[in-house]
């Protein structure tokens, strides 16, 4: 049946984190490799009690199909939550709302991308970007993140050499480093993109979780006219919602609404309504403060013991919020490698090269710190640094 | 901004249907348009309870990210119910629950279908599935229906001329035409299909909706090694939910699960928990034989009052359940003009020149018995008959 497939799937790799998080799944790991919200922090109740009100407040068309657009008054109060929180004016018509945020790249995938279309992206970046880009066979020109942010002198290197049909980002806390651009670094980007005609992804599913400095422009305010911002609740409430939106430019909406009604015909009305309710209902800014408070804690244990235990050659790097850590083993030393001796020790962690295009070894790795308690957390840093100890002789 | 598009989003254009149910929002229409399962049929209370209970039966991780495969539970639901109703045997690891069953199309599309790839389509077919495959430029042969089903003969013309990548059919009262394959007709095709390596995609959203005649067999049944079956809970319990599935051989079924992550990493936890609840606690059957019960006595209605008030030389079919009827106008009356006429009475449907490839005008209609009482279907079928025999002059 080999025959059968299409060129695009053929070389798309089954996701690496999806086929580790099954080893996680054994509890007597310590895993640094998830992805995950902190369960503990689901408002189980208030979505309960959303859930049970729900019908009565918009009847049974809760469960109807509904429009490919999403629901009106969730638009509505995104777009009011972009006035109140950036200084956005978002008109609702240019929101739409998607079964996850991951289905904004599909959808922009299936719009924009022809084969060999060049696509800008940061090295490294989110796997399931890369791998819903992937299906539509664009060239990938990779530019390496800094401390500071994008590589500058690299991505306007690229803009010479190539017409990028887009350019996609993760500025706050990226996916998998939870790097962020600095503000002169975001200036600087906008600038060489201005008025070229390549569209910026800025892909923002952590912004809201800044544990310590302060907030820096967005993209969308920086090239309005030529930016698509994706967000989510997924990390703010729950993912198991399987609920994000997009803001896009007019003429790029009306296809994406196309793609949207050929990919799933619209959103699930029903997790529409109850996200709904619950936003009616409760202070969202109030739940927001529990998680960044809680991740925060967790970020300093993690930072706490990676002081204590791992050698001082190990670079990491400090994330002002989101979920991640980035760290690199000293010269060319594999992280594959760390794995099959930290693996023993029973505690796991992503190594960097699936979130490189084409790249079998590296010397990097991602740390989650948004699941576990101090406690588990000072214990798996501690493993960890054995085994690091241990591969460096 | 125009350059910026891919070629195969230029092509697609926007629901024709979705077009006509804004129309449709009009209350004081009368609407044979839609294509919605009936409102008032869904399990609201019983959704109510459902999700009331789920946090306690499952826990925080009903809210959590989830496999990409879907909630083994109720995947193993889905292959017990075919054993006991079909008397088919489904290992769970080939059933892949889907966004609502178009995600389906647009999985299946993405993984098999390079460009230019022959794809056989009924005519007329779902506009959604066309919708969905077009996006993979295949090149689409469409193959008459006749009330047996498909025309055999030009079916097997077909397949001497070209080797096409799939046939995609919805055998039981086919939206939109309500026709089903008669036995003898599946066994047909069945045998024509045996050993060419043709995929068939048996889309079946209808097949529990039967209010007379007997069940037939399965193309799953007869072709079992090459056919992929697709099922839904939109016309059993909600589209709300959208929640769907596919059967796949074990080898497509590793591609899917690769075009499943990219498209949006897995289907909602928690509607999936709570439909697996409701599933538990409540007798489905009996709520399909109430959704029968309804949709059939309004399809007589809709039958009775269609001999009453249409002339004699339009022609109608008579579904054995399903949610849509199909008409044709004398000679090459269009229906388009029809709608125009009908409109200003206050009366829709939609006309059949959707559901074909490449095609302006047809003579044919979809009229949906699903969303209306009896009373009503009676009243609007005397408007569309008074439309008619204006048209007819």
């Amino acid at each position: 049946m080999e025959g059968i497939f299409s060129d695009r799937i053929t070389d798309v790799p089954r996701s690496f984190i999806r086929e580790i998080l099954k080893v996680a799944l054994d509890h007597t790991f310590i895993s640094f490799a998830g992805g995950l919200p902190n369960r503990d922090l689901f408002p189980v109740q208030e979505l309960k009690a959303a859930s049970a009100k729900v019908f009565d407040v918009f009847g049974n068309d809760v469960l109807q199909y509904s429009p490919s657009e999403g629901m009106e008054e969730l638009r509505e109060f995104i777009a009011k939550r972009y006035h109140d929180k950036m200084g956005l004016d978002i008109p609702v018509e240019n929101i739409l709302i998607l079964t996850g945020s991951q289905q904004g790249f599909d959808l922009l995938g299936k719009s924009l991308v022809n084969e060999g279309d060049s696509v800008i992206i940061e090295e490294p970046s989110y796997l399931g970007a890369i791998q819903a880009f992937s299906l539509y066979k664009p060239g990938f020109h990779p530019v390496p993140l800094t401390e500071e942010g994008i590589d500058i002198k690299k991505l306007k290197k690229v803009m010479l050499s190539v017409k990028p049909k887009m350019m996609y980002t993760i500025p706050n806390f990226q996916n998998p480093s939870g790097m962020s651009y600095s503000e002169s670094n975001r200036r600087a980007v906008a600038e060489i993109l201005e008025g070229t005609g390549t569209l910026l992804i800025e892909d923002d599913p952590y912004g809201e979780l800044r544990f310590s400095g302060s907030p820096r422009s967005s993209f969308k305010s920086l090239l309005p006219d030529n930016t698509v911002l994706l967000g989510t609740f997924s990390k703010i409430m729950a993912p198991g919602l399987r609920l994000g939106w997009l803001v896009a430019p007019g003429a790029i909406m009306d296809k994406l609404i196309v793609a949207k009604q050929a990919s799933d015909l619209n959103t699930g009305n029903y997790v529409q309504c109850i996200t709904y309710q619950y936003l009616m209902d409760n202070d969202i800014d109030q739940h927001i403060r529990l998680i960044k408070e809680c991740y925060g804690r967790q970020l300093n244990a993690m930072l706490e013991s990676i002081d204590l235990y791992f050698p001082k050659e190990v670079y990491h790097n400090h994330p002002e919020g989101g979920m991640f850590l980035w760290a690199a083993l000293p010269g060319n030393l594999s992280t594959r490698k760390l794995l099959d001796i930290a693996v023993k020790d029973k505690v796991i962690f992503v190594p960097g090269d699936p979130f490189y295009i084409n790249r079998n070894e590296t010397n990097t790795m991602r740390l989650n710190f948004s699941c576990m308690d101090e406690a588990t957390i000072r214990i798996g840093i501690e493993r960890l640094g054995k085994a690091i100890k241990q591969l460096l002789g």
